[in-house]
C-alpha cells in the first residue's frame, strides 16, 4: 500500500489578525507546518494550533522564516549564515518547547516562504538549515533535486520530498512563477485528480504538457487561499478512494 | 561553608546594539540571566551568551520579558493571562534549545524589568510564571515574601530568593523607588561590604537605617550601568575574602 | 438640520493579514480612522486606505496606538509620557505624509484600544495626546465628560464628542465592559434606531433602562465584526429616512 | 570659495540601546541623517536629535532604512515597489512631523545601509525613491555616477553627490567592500588629509593608487565607529584650515 503524507501551512495567525481556516484543515491534513513567530504566529496562536495538532493526531512540522512580519516571510533577505542559523534554531526551538508542553513533538522542519525558495537554489544557505536540523535530528521537507536535498544528504539529514498538488511545474521540475498562465489551480477536483496521479503513478504534468517524474513522500495543500479547504478536502477524499494511506512520514 | 549564586542580566544587546560589557560580566558571576528575544537578545546574541555561559562554567537563568523590544521590558503591560503563559513558554522555550545547541542547559527562570516587578506584588500573574516553571522544572529567582515566591510554593516550584547588592531597601523589605535617594549604591567598596553582610549575618540596612533580615540564595549584581563591572569585581573579591563560596544554586 | 458624522475604525490590515471590510466600509461612513502602524496599518495600507478615503470623500482621522502589533494596541501599557508624545507625533505625522501623497489630509485624531480607554480616565496621559493635537491643530474624537475632553478644553483644542452606536451604555455614562450581558448590540435594527434617537432626541438608554443625555456629533460604528457592514448600512440609511446629514464635522 | 558639507547617520539609538557619541558629532558636522525607526531611531530619539539638530544649526537629512531593526537596516531585501514607496514615504513623513514640532525641517533625504547600496546599482528601486523625494520635493545624496543619480535626474530631483572620507576607493569609483585591504581609513590625520584633497583637488586616490576626479558637495564620516569623533574633528578643522566653507548644502 502507498502512504504519502499531506501536509499544510497552519498556524499563521498572528494577534487579532487570521490567517486560513485551521479548524476545517487540521481534520483534513496529516501534518501541520506551523509558524514560529517570525512571519506569523504569535505564541499563544502556536500553543493553540501545537493542541490542535495533538487532538487530530497530525504530526509537527516545524515552519521558521526569515524575521519579517511585515512582508510575511515572502521576501528573500541576505541574512549572514551565523545569524540565520540562531534564527532557525530559535524558531524551532520555541515550536518545540511550546510542543512538548501541548504533549506533542516537532517532528520535522520545512522553511517557509522567501526561505523555502531560497534553499531550493542556495546551497550555502541550505547547509544552514540542514546544519540546524541535524542539531536537533529533524527530517527537513522540500523541492527534490534542490540544494536543500543536497546539503540534507551530505549531512545525514533525512530529507522528505513533497510536490505541490496546487501549483503549475515547469518542464524542468521547478514550480512555475505565479504570474504564469497555469500556476496555480484552484479546481478541487483537478488537483485531487493530479494529486491521485502523482502518489499512484509518479507522474505530473508540467504546464507545457510535459510528463515528470516525481516520487513525493509528502504533498502539500495551501491552507490560506480561499479555496483552500474544498482542495483539500477533495485530495484527501480522492487519495482514500485510490486506496492510497494518507499519514504523516516521519 | 556558606554558598550564595552571584547573578546578573547579561545578553541584552540586539542587533548592532550592545548593552553591558558582557565579557567582562561573565568571568564574574556564576549564573546569567539571559534575554530571550522579547526585551532584548536576538537569537545570535543569545547562541553567543549561551556559549560564554558554558565556557566560563555560569549556570543560564532564562530572563524572559514582556514583549517591548522599545520599551526594553521596562514598561508594565496588561497582558491576558494565556497570552503572558504562552509569551513566557515561548521565550525560555527558545533559549533552551539555543541553550542545548552550546552545550549547556536552561538551568532557572527570571523575569526580567516590568514583569519583576508585576510578579511581585500580582499574585494572578504570578501564578502564570510559576505554572510555566512548573511545568519545565525549572526553580524561580524572586524577591523574598512576594507573590512569586507564594505562587511557586503552591505549585511545588523550588523559589530561590535573591538580594540586590546595588539597591537600596525600603523599612518594609521592598526595593526603594529608584527616585529615591539611596536607592542606587554605585560605590563598588560599599556595596561589597553589604553584600557580605547580607551573606554571612543575613542583614541588610534599609534606607532609613532599620535592619532587615535577609536569607538570599544569590545575590544579584547589575551588568547594565556604567560601574557594573567594578561592582561586581569588588563583591566576588569579597565573598570570596569572606570565605563564602559563590556558586550556582541551581 | 441636524448633522452627525459617522466614523469608524479602518485600514487596519498588517501586510499579509486583512481585518474588515474596508471596501464595504468606506461608502457609508464619513470619517475614517486609520491605523498608522503601531498596532495594525503597514504603510501600504496607510496609503491604499488614504487613496480610498480621498476618492469617497472621506475625512481621515489618525488612530494612533500603544506599540503593541501583538495586542492589536488593546493592552493597557505604562509608556513615560515624553515617550508617548513621540509615539504619537511620529504616528499621526507618518499618515499625514502619507495622505498629502494621496491628495487628502488629516482632519483629527482620535487614539485607539487601549489608549482610548485610558485618556478617558487618566489625566496625564490624555494631556499628552491633547498637546499632540495641539500641536498639529487637529480636533479630538473622544468620550463626552472624560479626562481627554478636560485635557483639549485645558489647551483650546477642539474636542468632538462621539456616541457608540452598537455598544451598551451603564448609567454612569460611561461604555458597559464587554462582559456583561447588552454590552455588544448586533441586531442592525435596533443599533440603527439607537443612532437615529442618540441624534435627534439626545437620548440613549443604558442598559439598567436609565435614560442618558447624549449629544453626539460623531456616532461611531465598528468596522471589524462580522455584522458590522450590515450594521453600517443600517445605521446609514435610518439616519438618511430620519433627515439627519451626515457628514464630516472636522 | 568652496562649500562642502559635512554628513554623517546620527540619531541611531533605539529604546535603551545607545549607538555613537551624538552630542560629540553634533557640534562638528553640518548636516545629520536621521533614522527614522525602521533600522533605528524610535520616536523619542527621532524627537531629540532633531532638537538637537536644531540646536546646532544643523541640516535635518531623511535616513530611511528597510524594516530591519534586527539587521540595523543593513541586509538586502527584496521589497515589491509599492511596497517600498509606501515605506520610504511614511518614515521620511514621521521624521518630517517630529521635526516640525522641533522647529526644524527635513532638507534632504538619503537611504540607509543596504538600501543606500541598493539603489546605488538597481534603477527600478532607485526610481521609487527618487519618486518619493519628487513628492516631498526633497534633494537626495547619493553615490555620483550610480543609479540614484540617474533616476533622480530623471525626474527632475536635485542630487548631491557625496564622498566617504573614511572609506577606500576602487578604481572605478565604487567603494572598496568592507573586506579588502584599505576599505576602512581609521587614521584621523589621514582621513582629513583626504578630505581636503577631495574637495580642493577633486582627487581622490584609489586603494590601488589610481587618482579619481570626485565633486563632492556633501562628506560622510561615520558617526557609529570608535574614532569617529576624532575623525569627525580632523575633518572639520583640516577644511576649515584650508578655508574652505563647511555649511549644508541644501
Amino acid at each position: 500500500m502507498v502512504t504519502v503524507d499531506l501536509n499544510s501551512d497552519l498556524g499563521e495567525s498572528f494577534g487579532a489578525w487570521t490567517m486560513g481556516d485551521d479548524a476545517a484543515m487540521f481534520p483534513l491534513v496529516t501534518s501541520a507546518n506551523l509558524a514560529c513567530g517570525f512571519h506569523a504566529g504569535d505564541p499563544a496562536t502556536m500553543l493553540a494550533s501545537c493542541r490542535a495538532a495533538a487532538r487530530h493526531g497530525v504530526a509537527i512540522t516545524a515552519h521558521p522564516a526569515y524575521r519579517d512580519l511585515a512582508g510575511f516571510g515572502r521576501r528573500d533577505m541576505e541574512v549572514p549564515a551565523e545569524h540565520l542559523h540562531a534564527d532557525v534554531l530559535y524558531q524551532v526551538s520555541a515550536l518545540a518547547g511550546i510542543a512538548a508542553h501541548a504533549g506533542a513533538a516537532v517532528r520535522s522542519l520545512k522553511p517557509h516562504g522567501a526561505l523555502y525558495n531560497r534553499i531550493a537554489v542556495d546551497l550555502e544557505v541550505a547547509e544552514v538549515v540542514a546544519d540546524v536540523a541535524r542539531g536537533l535530528g529533524l527530517p527537513v521537507l522540500g523541492l527534490p533535486g534542490s540544494a536543500i536535498e543536497t546539503a540534507c544528504r551530505a549531512v545525514d539529514v533525512r530529507f522528505v520530498p513533497e510536490a505541490f498538488v496546487d501549483r503549475g511545474y515547469l518542464a524542468d521540475g521547478t514550480l512555475a512563477p505565479r504570474g504564469l498562465s497555469g500556476a496555480l489551480l484552484t479546481d478541487p477536483e483537478q488537483v485531487a485528480e493530479r494529486a491521485v496521479r502523482m502518489v499512484v503513478e509518479g507522474v505530473v504534468v508540467a504546464i507545457d504538457g510535459t510528463e515528470l517524474t516525481v516520487h513525493p513522500e509528502s504533498l502539500c495543500v495551501h491552507g490560506d487561499t480561499p479555496g483552500a479547504v474544498a482542495i483539500a478536502r477533495a485530495v484527501r477524499a480522492a487519495l482514500d478512494a485510490a486506496g492510497v494511506e494518507v499519514a504523516a512520514v516521519v
